[in-house]
Order: structure tokens, then sequence, then C-alpha cells
């Protein structure tokens, strides 16, 4: 404890600059009205003393607490540690600090995140909602004066700003390469809940029209893997549609266990996976069946993973820009915040990338 | 915006519960002189009207704010993500929030991390020293009103709870499982960075001696690593000892290609990893070279990662319990602040578990 120093007060600092504590407390926190050249010589005084102000008392002042909230559905999975680094060094350059809740991607959870979040009166909120037609909550969470930015999901029930990637375009990419290569039955592993049967038979029903920002990622990633079939004149067969009803590596890999134990039947030559959690679940699935990727079974992850290089062969993937989806959230929120933002609510496509590598095998048909 | 409804004030409550706003407020806020009866009947009021406390109001009255600072190396590493979601789940448990800060490994922006959650009035700081020797500004945060715990590191220079596995154990146990096996040549991939020649040199010079606390985790596996080689008497080759200087895959890659280019000068039949980053970039880099595990070369990996399981053969693994380090972490600083917990700082270790697959192969001496 040898290097604590006692810390100079705001008495302090207005004894060295010759004011009183009042107009030393105004100069320093920029309200009320005051002189510039008064402003100067208190800071100065401060500056020279080394003065930190209290931010609990600004806060009290300005209204503001220069801290934005994250909410996160699992703080642990690869992809949301990435995008809160991005978060996090652009909050730090900008000067506001973080708030993290975790949710489990859970509905009634997140209501609890954004109420704790309201009292802690933070200045803005970065969230990816656990349901995008639940938002409430989120909305309520709106004012004049506080921000909300939605990251990977964006909502057409909210009227803000959201950074997702183009995930329709990129899946109806990817699946569209399997079909070029002569693949008619390839599996998808997704992690839609049961509650969303009406999801599943909208898409199915109305593919055109579907509304994007109604969709969470999975939905939407399924929604290219049927769009590439129908621009391919391909029939989708219900069975090869994995869904895991879970975030979890183990629910995504019964799922494909599932549609592997059913090749026989379906004769499926191929596996699209829909983010990282999938994608370890399903490749998981398909070594533990002694299945060879691609010579068994062609294989597309979603998300550029370390593993996906280290495994042999390397699986081809589509790379989303995780840091990027982040870093740019945090830009979004804090330009509303400083007003250099003022127009509606956007929605922020980021571009995705297909990864060619050597998980994909040409199928000759028969 | 429909569902905003205005927020009931202290006023509301007092005028319901037929008190002045001051005793109300004494009454809400826990401190001053009340009677029992009253607190119940404010309470009572302010549940009725879901009158939620101004958080900055009270802290700015009991001086604290239900925050734990963590200040983290890198929040995008697999570790700190799962060990950030153990802190977290324990944290949101007992009714704290978290602010988080990312320091890039570096002394200095952790000087400034500690500085800026002080100045946040947070209640407890979870850190993992970038420098276990450079601490005088972790001890000048620690008051008797403001707790610290050292995540994943511990240092003899702070009376502080650490937190941490007892790696030098785990890694003389790994290696001495390689030489067990015959292996008379093993390379190790670790993070020591330039500037600690002094370590490396003392680590030599000083095996029995060596203060663990006084060693970062890299330089405390490597101490692992020498120690088996002395307990079987087999002679420490430098040549092995491949230091990457940098937290990083690609720097973990390049030393590690450095050590596979020697294997005609060393004679190398086996390499360990330190972490995470150095496992991704030294397996990376045997892949590059196309050599087979364990046919070519043996493999062991601090870390039990999902892409153990996933490569084929899988790889025999350190395994680390880093929720359980994260939650741990978060339950002794909370002890600390409720004041359970009074006992001097405390060096607490959690057990690693060696968790054997099929990347190790026997060799035959000659």
């Amino acid at each position: 404890m040898s290097d604590v120093r006692k810390q100079p007060t705001l008495h302090d600092v207005a004894r060295l600059a010759g004011f009183s504590t009042s107009t030393t407390a105004r100069a320093l926190g920029n309200y009320g009205r005051i002189a510039e050249t008064t402003r100067e010589k208190v800071r100065a005084a401060a500056d020279e003393l080394g003065y930190r102000a209290n931010p609990l008392a600004r806060s009290m002042i300005t209204g503001k607490t220069k801290t934005i909230g994250v909410v996160c559905a699992d703080l642990s999975s690869p992809f949301f540690a990435e995008a809160l680094r991005g978060i996090s060094d652009v909050a730090k350059g900008r000067g506001y600090d973080i708030l993290i809740v975790n949710t489990d991607e859970d509905v009634a959870s997140e209501r609890d995140a954004v109420a704790l979040l309201r009292d802690r009166h933070v200045d803005g909120v970065i969230v990816s909602p656990a349901d995008v037609r639940q938002v409430g909550h989120l909305a309520a969470l709106q004012t004049p004066e506080r921000a909300l930015v939605l990251l990977d999901r964006s909502s057409a029930a909210l009227d803000a700003d959201s950074v997702t990637v183009d995930d329709v375009s990129a899946m109806t990419d990817a699946v569209g390469r399997l079909l070029d290569a002569g693949h008619r039955h390839i599996g998808i592993v997704t992690e839609l809940r049961i509650e969303r049967e009406a999801d599943w038979q909208s898409l199915l029903g109305d593919l055109d029209h579907s509304e994007r920002r109604e969709l969470n990622p999975s939905s939407r990633r399924l929604l290219g893997y049927l769009r590439a079939h129908r621009e391919h004149d391909i029939p989708i067969d219900p069975a090869l549609v994995a869904r895991t009803g879970a975030t979890s590596v183990d629910s995504a890999r019964s799922a494909t266990t599932r549609l592997l134990d059913q090749r026989a039947q379906t004769g499926m030559t191929a596996v699209v996976t829909v983010d990282n959690t999938t994608s370890v679940g399903a490749y998981g699935a398909i070594r533990d069946h002694g299945l060879r990727v691609p010579d068994d079974l062609s294989f597309i992850a979603f998300d550029n993973l370390d593993w996906t290089t280290l495994v042999q062969p390397a699986v081809s993937v589509i790379e989303q820009p995780v840091y990027a989806l982040g870093s740019r959230a945090a830009e979004v929120l804090l330009d509303r915040l400083d007003g250099t933002r003022d127009t509606p609510g956007e929605e922020i496509l980021l571009d995705t990338r297909f990864i060619e590598r050597e998980s994909i095998r040409a199928v000759q048909q028969v």
C-alpha cells in the first residue's frame, strides 16, 4: 500500500485556482455559466494536482454515466467474445465503460437485464435480442437520451440501428455452391426452437415475402438454404432440416447424429450449419460416425473458427466479420450519443466471405 | 415506446407509506436510525408501487456501487470468455454488476484500467495481472472497503486472494508422461517475453527455490517442464524451448515452425504447449509441416478446447476448470465484500486433469 497518496479534492483545486468551490465545480463539470478564462485556470489547477473528478457526483449532475450496457446471450461463446472485444476497443477509445449482462438467450432474463441497465443509467445499450419479435422492453429502453443498437439481429418492431451480416445471401450462396457441385440431398443443422413451428411453416410457404427482420439469425440462414434450393429448382426434404431446439454443442451433435442415422433413407451427401455452435456439434458427430469429409460427406461451417483449419482436410466456411460487428455497433451507438448520428434507425449489413478449402466434393448425378 | 410508464418516485412512496421523504429515504437506503415497523411499512409501499431505487443516489449515500470491475488481458480469448461467464453467473446471482476493461496484457493499460475502476467506485476488482511483479497499482487499489482477487495468476508482492490452477504440478505430470513413454527431446512452446531473460536464467539455475508466485503462468508451466526433466534425470536442451515473446497464435506458429525446422539437429519427438493460444499455433504449424500426430510427433495441449477432439487423432490435453476459476474468484471477492471472509489473502489452487487421448506415441530408445 506504499504508493497510495491522498487524492486531491475539489477543495484543493479551488484553493490553488483561487476560486470558490462552487465556481470550481461548475468549471470542471461544464455546467452553469462560467467565463472561459476561469475555466482554463481551474483546469490548469486540476491538472497540476492530478485531480480526478468523481464520476458518481458528475453523473448525478449531468445525468450521463459514460457507460454502455452490453446484453450478451452467452459470454462464453467465441462469437460474443470476439464481438465484445470489438465493442470494448471502440468504447475505450471514446472514453466509455462497459457494463455486461449475460442472459442465456432467454427473454425473461433479457427483461431483467434491461431493467438493471436502466437503473444503472447507462447512456446506451447494445443487445442481441433473444427474440426479435418480443422487444417491448427494448422499445421502452429507448429515450431521446438513451440509444439502442441491435447486434447480430435486427427487428422490424424497433426503430433502432442494427448491425448484422447479410446471412440470407451468405447461405443462399454457400448452399448454391453445393447444389452446383451436384449435391441434391443437403442437410442443415439449425437452432430453431420447438415453439417456432410457425416460422418453419411460414418460411416454407412464403419464401419471397418472409421479412428478414422478423427472423432470428438461425431462421434467416435457413431461409437462405431454402431459397438456394428454389433457385436451383430442387425440392426440399423436411427430413434434412435438423432443428436442435437449443443453443448447445451437445444438442447440435444429437441433431446431426439423427441426420446421419437416416442417410440410407434421405441419401444425404452434404451438411451445412448456421453458426459456431452448430458447426462444432455437427463436425463432432460426423467424426464420431467415422465418416470422412469430404469423401463420405461434404461440409460447410458457418463462422471461420480456428479449428476449421486445424482439422484435415480443412473446412470451407462462411466467414463473418465478428470483431467488426462489435466495433461497428459501438461506433453507431456512440455516434448517436454524441449527436453526430441523428437519422432514423438503420439496418447495417456487413459482408460475409466464402472461404473455399477442402471439404466439398463434387457429386455425379445418376 | 407504448409500454413506458412513469417511474414512481421516492415522494410517491413516502406519500403512500405516510412518512416524510427523509424518513422514507433512510428506510429504503438502510442508513440512519429507523424503527423496524417504519422500515416494513415503507418497503411495503415501495413494493406496491414498483419503486426502484436510483442506484446513483444510493451509491452517493452508501459509498457502494454493487459493481465489480474485471480487468481482462484479452476479452476475445476462449479462456477469458469462459472465466468471465463464471464471474458473471456468480455476480448476477448475488446482485452485482460487472464493468469490464481490456488491457492487451500491457502493464500501462492495466494501470489506466485500475484508475478508471477506482474512479468508478467499484466495490471490488478481479484481475489477471500483466506482470505479477509490477503490482504497485494493484496494491494501491486495495482498501478496507475494496477487495481485490487475482485470477489465473498469484503474486508474492500482494496480500490478496488468488485463484489459479496448480500448473507447475500439471506440467510436471504431463511432461513426465512423455518422458515415461521414452521421449528424450521434447519441445515446449511458451509465451515468455524477451525482457524475461532473467526469468529463464533463474529458472534454470534455481529449480527448487523458484517461487511460484513470482512467475507468470507461462513461466510456471515452463518450470514444470524443467522439473519433470530433472526428476527423470534428463538434461535440458535450450534449443527445445521456443519462446514466442507475444500472446498470439501467429507468434506461436512461427516459434513452433522454428522448432520443427531444427528437428534434424535436436531430434525432437514431442511438443507441449502452455495455453490455448500456443496450442492452436503449435498444432497449426505441425499440420502445415505435413507431420502426423502422433506418428511423426507426439503432442500435448494445455486447455481442453473443442478442437482437440475434432482433429484426428484427438489431442491429449491438460484440462483446466476455466469456468470454475472465474466463478470461484467471484465468490471469494463477494465473500470479502459482504464480510463473510476476513482471513489473510489466500492462494487458492484448483485441480487440473490430464485427459489421455490419441496424440502420444511411445518411443523406443536406441
